[in-house]
């Protein structure tokens, strides 16, 4: 930002305007935000490159006309399709502060020119460590010592060596890769499954077909679900993948809740078809007080934050503010200079495009 | 054995002998077990090379009478000390299953010619494992969800990201040393602290003098004790290390419990002058049911099984077996063809010595 002038707008109903030092070229970022969701730590920077109209799903439709940038601070608001008609030509750029983009999504959204970016990156080794905390965890019978230690019972038991045992990676982008990377760094003999089959991935080493999961599925000792919600991956672990697990396996979901038949799951963990969960997030969050998830001694309930450790939401808004000088002083199609792009025909962030920098935690 | 004969010796009073193939010079083993304890699953291996005096403490003193080796497979056992006079001038060699060598040495076996061995290595990678379980289990609060998990309460929380914090490992022995590289391969930073201070450890960088502990104690984010007990080092993690630490500290002790002052580490813990631990091994063992440990929210109470991992009898049963046939095929003194001989004036393994083989879990 060359030029910055003190520019002052009030002309925009039923919304904040900000104002800030900026170029009278400026551009206007509509800021989806949520009354329970504390705004983003880096505001101040943000308004000084751009006029801010912080709004919620209530007033969205107010601050989208004119509005160049939406960032979706709300980041599973699903506000931006129910306020579509609001929307004018000037908005080129949707950012999303998640990984996952299924909420964000619809048709007109997908066929529009606007280019859409996500969080790729922040969550990656977060989410990465809380697969690896909850395979040892399962080895290592920490929840049982834990109840044991409720009733002050001393009973000695074997555990499991997590060395040497086998895990399948369902999903091939950044949090997957952190994910194997990790598991193969304490002796883990990780394999992936994507959307391509291949050999000799940096990460994976064998990258198996995501559509045969049935036929491979009850060669590894931990599942992890980490692809994308998409039409292809919704209800993957079905009924038969999950018969097909080993007795003893470890099904951990840290992707999206839909990745999975719940009903499926709920059958196959009371038979004891497969040995245990740990399961982050669900069909329908928050969790149904009444799932019987809750009360199964082989199943770990958690509430979808397998990625938010402390400083979590600076980084997702440090990564917008990257990406916002990026458009503000980068030449080119925004596709090009923008970082995390979604292919939004596939439903997420295709490997080998530019990432948004400085944002890993 | 080139030469094997049947040999039967029903001489022993008192005691099962076993007869089975070995050469008319094979040594006698006494084999001190337990009623409690499980065979060694390779014991006929054991016997096809040894006349094995199975006994247990009740009967110790019958059986070692010309006996030229003992293993105390019962690896807590107390019984040599109590049975030293039974003990012939036959006797060369004592074994015992275990790390730590505390229980098993008394001045009568220091001062004495008999070599010493113990299960140096077989647990490295298990209590490494162990340590890093408890250290995630922290960070990501899996024992606070699964508390919430009972209660049906989805309450999101921000967890702790684990690369980038810090670790003290104090004992730098074999199971440290797996610790420190474990720790490190997940992003952990490791110091370690032992009896000798140095620069450009490969495992541990930087090895810090355990004597100055309470002067660097505040240092770190997690306090993990395995070091050998010894006069040295009892107690060593006193009240003033204690309230030397940070109050967010995770003091993890895999090591033995008398490393620690327990009644001052409960009182830390009541003031909440460090955040947590994780207490696998206590003063008195079983932990004595009135214990306030066991309803601390912030402490782990397992019952010393860290190590204990799926297949661990029979690591220390086939490292047993190992050292037999060095000390029946090799030439030269015991202390240099057997592998994890004990230093009986320090009370440990000293590192550049030879290690027992094949056992690793």
């Amino acid at each position: 930002m060359g030029v910055a002038a003190w520019v002052a707008d009030g002309a925009c109903a039923g919304c904040l305007v900000t104002v800030g030092l900026m170029s009278p070229d400026s551009p206007v970022v509509a800021l989806l935000g949520s009354p329970d969701v504390v705004p983003p730590p880096n505001l101040a920077q943000i308004e000084a490159l751009a006029t801010v109209r912080s709004c919620t799903a209530d007033d969205l439709g107010s601050a989208l006309p004119g509005a160049d940038v939406l960032l979706v601070w709300d980041f599973f608001s699903r506000a931006l399709r129910d306020n579509w008609g609001a929307a004018t030509a000037d908005l080129r750029w949707v950012h999303v502060c998640a990984a996952g983009v299924d909420s964000l999504l619809f048709d007109e959204l997908r066929e529009s020119d606007i280019v859409v970016t996500n969080a790729a990156g922040v969550f990656d080794q977060p989410i990465a460590e809380f697969v690896l905390a909850s395979i040892l965890a399962r080895d290592k019978q920490l929840h049982l010592t834990r109840r044991l230690q409720r009733e002050r019972a001393w009973k000695h038991r074997e555990t499991t060596r997590t060395a040497g045992t086998s895990a399948l990676v369902i999903g091939t982008g950044g949090i997957g890769r952190a994910t194997a990377r990790l598991l193969r760094a304490v002796g883990v003999r990780v394999t992936g499954a994507g959307r391509a089959a291949r050999e000799n991935d940096p990460d994976f080493g064998t990258v198996l077909l995501t559509d045969d999961l049935v036929s491979y599925a009850g060669e590894f000792d931990n599942v992890v679900a980490i692809a994308p919600l998409t039409p292809q991956t919704e209800r993957m672990i079905d009924a038969d993948v999950l018969s097909a697990m080993r007795p003893h396996a470890h099904l951990i979901n840290v992707g999206r809740g839909q990745l999975v038949d719940e009903a499926a799951l709920i059958a196959a963990l009371a038979a004891e078809q497969i040995g245990a969960a740990s399961l982050d997030v669900f069909t329908d969050e928050p969790l149904d007080p009444e799932s019987p998830l809750w009360v199964m001694d082989n199943v770990a309930v958690s509430p979808h934050m397998s990625g938010d450790v402390i400083g979590w939401r600076a980084g997702l808004a440090g990564q917008f503010l990257t990406n916002l000088e990026q458009y503000l002083t980068a030449d080119g199609p925004l596709v090009d200079i923008l970082g995390n792009v979604i292919d939004k025909q596939r439903g997420y962030v295709v490997s080998g495009g530019r990432r948004a920098g400085d944002s890993r935690l």
